[in-house]
């Protein structure tokens, strides 16, 4: 490793916030030598506990993501916000009047956010945010907490590692049946039902718990289901203690820690991978060239591909 | 090609129906000699229209594409369906008494539905996509729906490269500013506001204008604000002709054809890659072993993928 990366890496660890954010920058972009850095950080992380928050669009996930992060700060826990949401005011950036939704949480003590912009990206990047999520560990966060929309296979794959996920629903969109269809009712560890000063909280309450009935096998303890008002934090400080007790013996560390490592590879070879066939195509007008073959009907894209991919498939093992 | 997709490809181009959906499983299901029979059918494809319908979850959009595919098939078009929405009726599955919402449109001649599903999926699902349109292009069909929830970075991939894209919003749900800030106001070349009976459709439509007044460059002709009522197919009929009309000179066709080729080309190299990669991984244990190493701690994971990586290296290029 360079002595560049090793400098960010030592301030990191020393505690300078301002390496933390090139460290993920250059991580994010695949500076060369990332690899390497992941590596040197790697004994470091394993402590901080990854907080899943999911839901659909408008559900209110970032601004009570911003109410968990107040309260564990006030609990004097440090804080790594990471927001993989089109529609987080983190990450997605304030709108026209939206501006107002934008909520600061640069006030608090030990909180560092990082957003994920979703838009363009080819892939990857369930792997970037747990590649973020790691250096939140081992920069000393105690909790990391991974807000995304819970809609999209990306989007709901990033949640699927985290120690606990919290599933947010709200009044009145038919959201408890569109959370199962999207296959997040079954990853949840507790249920929020948010904005629950609307009319038909009690009903999403009713539909989970029909739900649930459904589902729960014989003996197995249903997940909670808690009822918040994030914009005025009603309910969160419940919700928080719920949480915490949860993550003392955490509901899928033990069952998901294999998968956790499985996806975790085949991701971070994804990526890889893909980064690299990208660089070599776009390297000296390859791709291009292959562009127009196809557009004059010179060539199909198939054979074109299976031109690129020959070379690599005794590799691989493929016949 | 062997004579068992000689056969296969040969039933489907004269009509049979079973063929083409047994064609499209062993497309997506990648079974051993896939690229071969795309390579044959690809001088059939290019003429089928694809039309993209997104939006948010809840919005309606299976039953407005199958009320436009009703349209379609009354004015003697050929359908075909691919659903990849998790929320889809078509895809998702019915459940409990949203089984009202599964509409049929198994007695309409000539629509074929496929669906795709998201959940487990580990990338891959728009190039699945594309295959499949290919396909149904192939067979003749004039036009191809691709419904897709619009939020999450594939999904919203998937409509980017159809000749024509619908964004469907509904009344109530903060829809505009979402749909703005998932990256799919941008892709619309029509607005369809939804359940147009409830109250607030007119403010949908406002914060749309509001939206393209700010956004639209001079001279430049603001996409067209259809609204529905999909359920008891209100307006769906002035959709259909303005849907037809643009597709006459398809304002994405020019411009977007050379990124839709290289956004393929990547796409299926990339899918081929994670998909040799697995198989190579999962073969004779090697991923198991790479799990355990982890877990107990006597490797990290980049150190097993830069291993993995290291002899494909040279041949892409890379340093």
């Amino acid at each position: 490793m360079n002595s560049k990366w090793r400098k960010l890496i030592d301030d990191m660890k020393a505690g300078s916030v301002p390496a933390l954010a090139r460290l993920v920058s250059r991580v994010e972009n695949r500076e060369p030598g990332w690899m390497e850095a992941m590596r040197a950080i790697f004994p470091d992380t394993g402590r901080a506990r990854l907080v899943g928050i999911t839901g659909s669009p408008g559900a209110g996930k970032s601004t009570l993501t911003n109410r968990i992060a107040r309260h564990l700060v006030e609990r004097g826990q440090k804080v790594g916000i990471i927001a993989v949401d089109p529609s987080s005011p983190f990450s997605g950036g304030a709108i026209l009047g939206d501006r107002l939704r934008m909520m600061d949480v640069s006030d608090l003590e030990g909180v560092f956010v990082r957003s994920m912009a979703t838009r363009g990206a080819l892939g990857g990047l369930n792997q970037s945010a747990r590649d973020v999520a790691k250096i939140l560990d081992a920069f000393g966060k105690d909790f990391v907490l991974i807000e995304t929309v819970g809609v999209g296979q990306d989007e709901v794959e990033v949640v699927k590692t985290a120690d606990i996920v919290l599933v947010v629903l709200v009044p009145g969109q038919g959201d408890a049946i569109q959370a199962i269809k999207a296959g997040i009712m079954e990853i949840a560890d507790i249920f929020v039902v948010n904005k629950a000063d609307r009319d038909g909280a009690d009903e999403v309450v009713r539909d989970i718990e029909a739900m649930l009935d459904l589902d729960t096998e014989l003996g197995a303890v249903p997940p909670p289901i808690f009822k918040t008002v994030a914009t005025k934090g009603t309910g969160v400080e419940a919700l928080v203690e719920e949480t915490l007790k949860m993550l003392e013996a955490p509901p899928r560390r033990a069952e998901w820690q294999e998968e956790r490592i499985r996806v975790e590879l085949i991701g971070l070879v994804e990526k890889e991978l893909i980064d690299m066939i990208k660089k070599s195509w776009t390297k000296d007008g390859k791709l291009d060239r292959a562009v127009r073959q196809v557009q004059t009907q010179e060539k199909d894209p198939y054979s074109i591909v299976q031109e690129v991919l020959a070379p690599l498939a005794p590799l691989l093992g493929r016949d």
